[in-house]
């Protein structure tokens, strides 16, 4: 009983908090995070394993709100307890006066759960919904690895769990048996617009969730006993059976304050006149309630675990070196590979170099190259099968990130598309991840559109203009040419603590490099030097304006080429580069504009050098064709092609 | 027994020629096709009502393949059926041998289904898993507006079951009672890498729809007499209690030929000389099944409904008389409002003049605008309330702009980023959808990054050089500043037969414009002109720079702006415009590079204008602030920030 009254005047002192701190940012959703008060105080001052002290050690148990919104009732928990954020500059415990900051700009009391601006209880950014569970699937995923036992509880809106990358983590984690995640539906029956639908109610979500196989906890959200024992049951099941549980928490939007229910009431901060009748509404119910704190009745359980440090990361062969360690040496024999095989060689380097890496596909695994990764056994227990959900792998791969892993997800460039909300989050949130597509650009050939990636750049390159706090573009984006360069980069963007995009190519391609040469984050590759025009090409086209040199020659070009292979690239370098060729450029990529032509030209736009752009990039929607070649004619991408537009541009008679 | 045996004979050759289809490609899925063969036959031959003379006709039943891959069997079928398709530039009856053009250059019959290459048999294209469902279900909404009875069938894979979109639509379906729709398991027991996951089984797959209120039909997907009955259940349950049916249906992937069955025969082509050898493996089994074609046993139902003529637009009125019309005419009355809020009445005004709009929204309806739709009783019939599920919305716009519907689909410009895949797809497909995103830019101020628009516009105008076959861009991306532009772009919008994507703000913004003022695709708006230097800005910030007029003009500068509120625009006039500013041009823009900034640069380089650019965008990710105007001094987007910024390009004493 005591126990009972203890959950309850917590909940009342968080829900009156919550309503404090948001009516003093003028806006926030109070009544989402009434109706998690007593799952919040259950988990956070009894249930879960951590410090408030050190809200990121890496064994303590981690609560993962995937319904963003409803963080002020956590925040106000975090308040209480005194868990360590970062104000002004420095780490302290944070205040009851700290929570009234909300949504302030100069306070990392964020509107959402974001981690960066200083608040790292929290491992990742939510709040646009649905993909908190696959993050925490990615936390327990690594924990596993680690050997601990850590658990990671996920609250889960009932109106997001319309959202269908919910149910690819309900799915993802049965197939994975990862006992240590609890997700726990909130079902407080409203969304935004209106009630939830007949699918989202709590009865649906439990008969979902056991048409999955999950044991499922149908409890009321706002009984501490019920809480607790569903609690209990998950810690119970994770220790035995170990197969899929949840809890499913029936709860009321705007708990504790009948004037708060019901339709209408969502993300609307109550005015500062009506603060003290509302308060007096939650006293009528904790008194009917007979809540009374009792220090003692719940008890932060302390951390066990250790965690392993982690791996000290060696250095990874020569491409040459591992191919030969591979048995592969005889696949350079025809001086061509595709990037995606040596993606896969790389990658299989790499884990055994480094035992923090952990590789994740979506079902393409032998498109990919990580094939290679999943079928070394010493490698198989760190690769992740995540089959035709890229969402899920996206946020698992974050998941994974947030707990000191480093992943590198792939799939076809194309199907990232499909995760580009969660590799935004991930970006907001920190993290460092790794994402390699294959079959980008038109050469997939007779597949046809739906399989290539052709926007990616654009998207991509968007990031790479934002600096992070740690002076890193939010991304790199990688293009490499040919085998060398992709196997390289891999090492590459595994030294970097932070996000990276590489797109590698189905077809086989001419090997440009070897072993020796260098590539680097921000770098390029100088292939021909010329006095008359410079060309800057990506991927497949640095290959098509090498064969076009000679050709260029001939029609009386003496032409430079870069192998742009990375966004950003150094600016200056190739502004000079522009200058020495006679302000004379062309660039080429097969993929829609908006990649490294849009760069070139703003690279020498924002230095006023008078130079002269003639873009080529894809200009319709591809088709499919039998040879990839065929679709590089049909965009205007063959070395004729350029040797024409060269020859325009500088005034030639055209060959 | 006869009916049996001519479904078997049938399924034997449609099942060779896929084989020998995708030999002769030397790439292809005829396994997956094999697994579907007894499904298309009874679809196609017998129980769908269609015309293959016509095959796109209005109201005909609809063949949805949502496993985008398994194309080689319909084609199969269209080819021995006379299924009319776009060949040589001319519409005729395919035939067998146009069949083995199967992904080559100048063939409709591309290597997934491609409506916009000449196969009108598809209404969208399909291969990136998932969203077929989702498609189908927008056909059937558009044919109940239409009143008409046409039926959807959805071929989805089990493995493609994983993508939790097929979930969001099997919600919506359930949702929205469209009985029309059937979406029929293909239950072949493997995916790509492997066999697939206990929870892409027949029996979860039965269990997960029994959760959501399926009727399910769990039948032999090779054994014809259950085909037939499970359709005649499903066609029942339209005409009678219509809720939600599903097929599952357990097949054999390669079935036909055990040669070809079990793991790793996926996306795999046969050599020619085992072609051969194939065949009388499938010649064994016909005989074993005793199948016999026999003329009569099947038969394609008529169509029997004839569609309404779609609704003729009438003019929309001004925005002003509109307000006055909804008795709103105040709301201008402080001189600001937000281009969401305008969004909104324009969409009511739309829909009462255009019986063919269709408006869509995910739950946030209050706050994108679209509730001025949903809530007048005139439109509530045409609003579909979609809940958290933007993939889902997406597709769904999508399949109603294929049945002839104008969808206007509404969330957060970030949440739409969920559903980017979908977005290509549906570009892909050639369809009428347009988009409108609202809290774009870092405006939202207190929510924080998470609910954000930032590169949307670098995605967005990825498309806007891709050039359809009808000329126009594969997307207009437009950025209103002020209520009139928002509000008269919705009508332009709507005038246009192709994709727009339109971004509205949260805040209030000033009015700048009139009833009068014209916007159009391709425009801008040119607001003040000077001789020193050219300003292009886009939505919040065209205000900042209206704002920095004055103070840039106490410094000495006199400055042209532009409003930039269309990509693509007229490369050709703003060149201009930047020669007549001295080649000095500044670039404002509150989202990511890769918008407005970049695309001014391109104009500038491309025409070999030797101006100097300077480009404002937002720099790191945005944060949370109470006010807006705190994250854009944060980005250095401020007035003093333009003018410090036009001082130092032009090297005059900054303010």
């Amino acid at each position: 009983m005591s126990y009972t009254a203890s959950v309850h005047a917590k909940a009342i002192d968080l829900t009156k908090l919550t309503y404090a701190m948001t009516t003093a940012a003028g806006s926030g959703h109070p009544t989402s995070g009434a109706s998690l008060a007593h799952l919040t105080t259950v988990l956070m001052y009894d249930h879960m394993r951590h410090d408030p002290a050190e809200p990121a050690h890496p064994a303590s148990d981690r609560l993962v709100l995937s319904e963003g919104h409803a963080v002020p009732v956590v925040y106000a928990a975090c308040a209480d307890l005194g868990v360590h954020a970062v104000f002004d500059g420095r780490v302290r415990a944070m205040t009851r006066d700290d929570a009234m900051t909300l949504r302030q700009f100069d306070s990392p009391v964020d509107g959402h759960p974001n981690p960066v601006e200083g608040f790292p209880f929290f491992d990742a950014a939510t709040g646009s919904l649905g993909q908190g569970l696959s993050v925490a699937a990615g936390i327990a995923l690594a924990a596993r690895l680690d050997g601990g036992d850590r658990r990671v509880f996920c609250l889960i809106g009932d109106g997001e769990s319309r959202e269908g990358q919910v149910w690819e983590a309900v799915d993802f984690i049965a197939d994975q048996r990862l006992a240590a995640v609890c997700p726990i539906f909130n079902c407080n029956a409203f969304a935004q617009s209106d009630a939830v639908a007949a699918q989202q109610t709590a009865e649906v979500t439990v008969a979902k969730l056991k048409a999955v196989g999950y044991e499922v906890a149908d409890i009321d959200g706002h009984d501490p006993e019920q809480i607790k024992q569903a609690l209990d049951a998950h810690a119970a099941n994770q220790a035995g059976a170990g197969g899929p549980f949840a809890i499913v928490a029936r709860t009321a939007k705007g708990w504790g304050a009948a004037s708060q229910q019901g339709n209408g009431h969502h993300g609307t901060a109550v005015k500062a006149d009506a603060l003290d009748a509302l308060s007096a509404e939650f006293d009528a119910t904790a008194a009917q309630l007979g809540a009374t704190w009792t220090e003692g009745d719940l008890t932060i359980k302390p951390i066990t675990h250790t965690p392993p440090a982690p791996a000290e990361p060696q250095p990874m062969p020569t491409l040459s070196g591992a191919l030969e360690q591979f048995g592969k040496a005889d696949v350079l024999g025809k001086g061509k590979w595709a990037t995606r095989r040596a993606y896969g060689v790389a990658l299989r380097a790499l884990g055994l170099a480094n035992g923090n890496v952990v590789a994740l596909d979506a079902d393409v695994q032998g498109s990919t190259g990580a094939a290679d990764f999943a079928q070394d056994d010493r490698l198989a227990g760190r690769f992740v099968e995540c089959r035709i959900a890229e969402q899920n792998m996206v946020s698992v791969a974050a998941g994974m990130g947030a707990a000191g892993r480093v992943a590198f997800a792939s799939t076809f460039a194309k199907f990232f598309t499909r995760a580009y909300d969660q590799v935004e989050m991930a970006i907001n949130s920190g993290l460092n991840f790794k994402l390699v597509g294959s079959h980008a650009g038109v050469t997939l050939g007779a597949d046809g559109p739906s399989q290539m990636g052709m926007p990616d750049v654009a998207w991509f390159r968007a990031f790479t203009k934002v600096r992070r706090k740690d002076g890193h573009p939010a991304m790199y984006v990688l293009n490499p040419a040919d085998a060398f360069a992709a196997y390289k980069l891999v090492g590459v963007m595994a030294a970097h603590d932070g996000p990276c995009y590489m797109r590698t190519m189905r077809p086989d391609t001419d090997v440009l490099y070897d072993d020796k040469t260098p590539f680097t984050l921000g770098g390029h590759e100088l292939l021909a030097e010329g006095g008359d025009l410079l060309i800057c090409a990506s991927g497949y086209m640095v290959h098509q304006a090498h064969r076009a040199l000679d050709a260029l020659e001939d029609a009386g070009v003496s032409a430079t080429l870069v192998d742009l292979y990375c966004l950003p690239f150094d600016r200056d370098a190739i502004a000079e580069l522009a200058i020495n060729a006679g302000g004379n450029v062309l660039t080429l990529e097969d993929n829609y504009v908006g990649g490294i032509g849009a760069a070139v030209c703003e690279a020498l736009a924002e230095r006023g050098v008078g130079a002269k752009v003639v873009q080529k990039f894809v200009t319709t929607t591809p088709k499919s064709a039998l040879k990839p070649d065929e679709v590089i004619a049909d965009q205007g991408l063959t070395v004729d092609d350029i040797v024409n537009t060269a020859s325009t541009m500088l005034q030639l008679a055209s060959t």
